[in-house]
């Protein structure tokens, strides 16, 4: 893998700062610029080891950039490209990080530029922590990385970044913008959502009973709030379209319990419980049980022309 | 404390293992003996040193011994404790770590014998792997275990069972068994319903793609079918109320993300990372902010003459 010279990082918080640890851990780049708007928080960021150095102004800190990814919530990364590619040198590869990928890449195919040096992407990793205190060179080992090019995206932007996303630690898959964002409605945001209803359905008082199910089922309900607004409104249709899917499998469930039902309810459980252990499978081996490959192209086939 | 002598576990799983692990680590009983239905599950739990010895025959198993955990199933719970009233001694104190109360505690009723020895008690740990295997020692250190005793219920076999209890690491909150129902509904069972529903919302081809949110929040889907089904039947009132209230906050989200109502949507969320918040401040310290000691009385407390 060759050595990339400046990489910018725009948006220096949980996300942008362990993709910081990890080029500098493994020594992927030879510099790491942090663009943010609080130049206390990239002091810090700094400190923590996660850039090279820190900028407020993103016009000044990106020139040069042979790499720039944009971690900022999803309602500003399409402006943030923009003004990355026109700071960035002229052979640049922007890339960024957001939870959803649709509108942003749709949005971006509107600026020339911007649309010949973007590859959308979303590394599959984080935490309910947010900033750059709680960051990790680990945080993408082993994790998936979504890769959206279009029609229009170049080969060569998109080849570097299968290889800029597979360095961090991830493996890539390649999908269609509105299949990811359809995708990780279920995978991501439902879950998200299904913890913030859970956390709100137990008062207070009661808290104290609670144990392991209602620790973990809630766990991410704690994730920053305009973030997660904006990526459910990002992505409205297709969230709604999953929170109905639960629905009416807890439909089912409140049905089997209403009616005393023990053998519907023991099915019903029975398939959760399966569903639960393949995803365990999954999450050890990579790929579904009886494939022979991962179930997306995984880095090491050959770029496709486009 | 004085040392116990022999106590009876019926049912040697995930709970009942841990319960025998914590009295021999602590050296609180002479001899812990283990009831079972199957000789090579009991042999197994003598290997990991969870009980003395094991018998299938209950009658003479327990047979002398001065306290009787029953452990199994809620639906069995009934039964054992009528079978262990009748085989321990006299004296003996019979409790259950069920995890439903109101319904056995009244059909614990009907059993003169049965009702002057014990207490029912829902310790609130566990994990959604069973079987001795899974058990450890320190399993019910500081977690709640909550007490159903009744106006029948005798004195001293409500201290002996604080007493047998706390000695295990649990911290005693003691309720009115249809209140513990209608709490766990929402804190437990609930929490347990809503990660099945999650889990069969998801497709296989997808869980490639499913993160941290996904993971936790599914955990216990994997919990054994024919117990959850057993509690969630025997506690059915409650657990639709609870599942109706968790309803109506998920159809307030829906609401506010078909609305694309940006305002509403991060101030529910907002109310709910202020829940979760508030959740492990309970967690860390036993209590709710401000209160000056935990919202349930605790052992320390005389016991009441009832």
């Amino acid at each position: 893998l060759e050595r990339l010279g400046t990489v910018g990082i725009v948006g220096v918080g949980l996300i942008g700062g362990s993709i910081g640890l990890a080029l500098r851990a493994r020594g992927l780049a030879e510099r790491v610029v942090g663009i943010g708007r609080d130049v206390r928080r990239l002091e810090d960021a700094k400190a923590l080891g996660a850039i090279d150095e820190g900028s407020t102004e993103p016009t000044r800190g990106l020139s040069g950039a042979d790499v720039v990814v944009v971690c900022t919530p999803v309602t500003r990364i399409v402006e943030d490209v923009a003004t990355a590619v026109r700071a960035a040198r002229s052979d640049a590869l922007i890339t960024d990080a957001g939870s959803t990928k649709r509108q942003i890449v749709e949005d971006v195919q509107w600026d020339p530029k911007a649309r010949a040096a973007f590859v959308g992407a979303h590394p599959i990793a984080g935490s309910e922590k947010s900033g750059a205190a709680h960051a990790r060179a680990d945080l993408f080992e082993r994790r998936p990385c979504v890769l959206t090019p279009t029609a229009q995206t170049p080969a060569d932007r998109l080849e570097r970044a299968r290889g800029f996303w597979s360095s961090l630690g991830c493996r890539i898959v390649e999908m269609d913008p509105a299949a990811h964002d359809e995708a990780l409605a279920l995978t991501s945001h439902l879950p998200h959502v299904v913890a913030a209803a859970l956390t709100a359905s137990v008062p207070g008082p009661l808290l104290g009973l609670a144990g392991g199910a209602y620790r973990d089922g809630t766990r991410v309900a704690g994730s920053d709030p305009a973030l997660w607004t904006g990526i459910l409104l990002a992505n409205r249709g297709p969230v709604l379209d999953a929170i109905d899917r639960f629905r009416r499998m807890l439909d089912a469930l409140h049905s089997a319990i209403a009616a005393g039902d023990t053998a519907a309810l023991e099915q019903t459980w029975k398939v959760c419980a399966a569903g639960r252990e393949l995803f365990e499978f999954v999450e050890k081996f990579g790929q579904l049980p009886g494939e022979d490959r991962p179930p997306h192209p995984p880095f090491d086939r050959p770029p496709s022309p486009n």
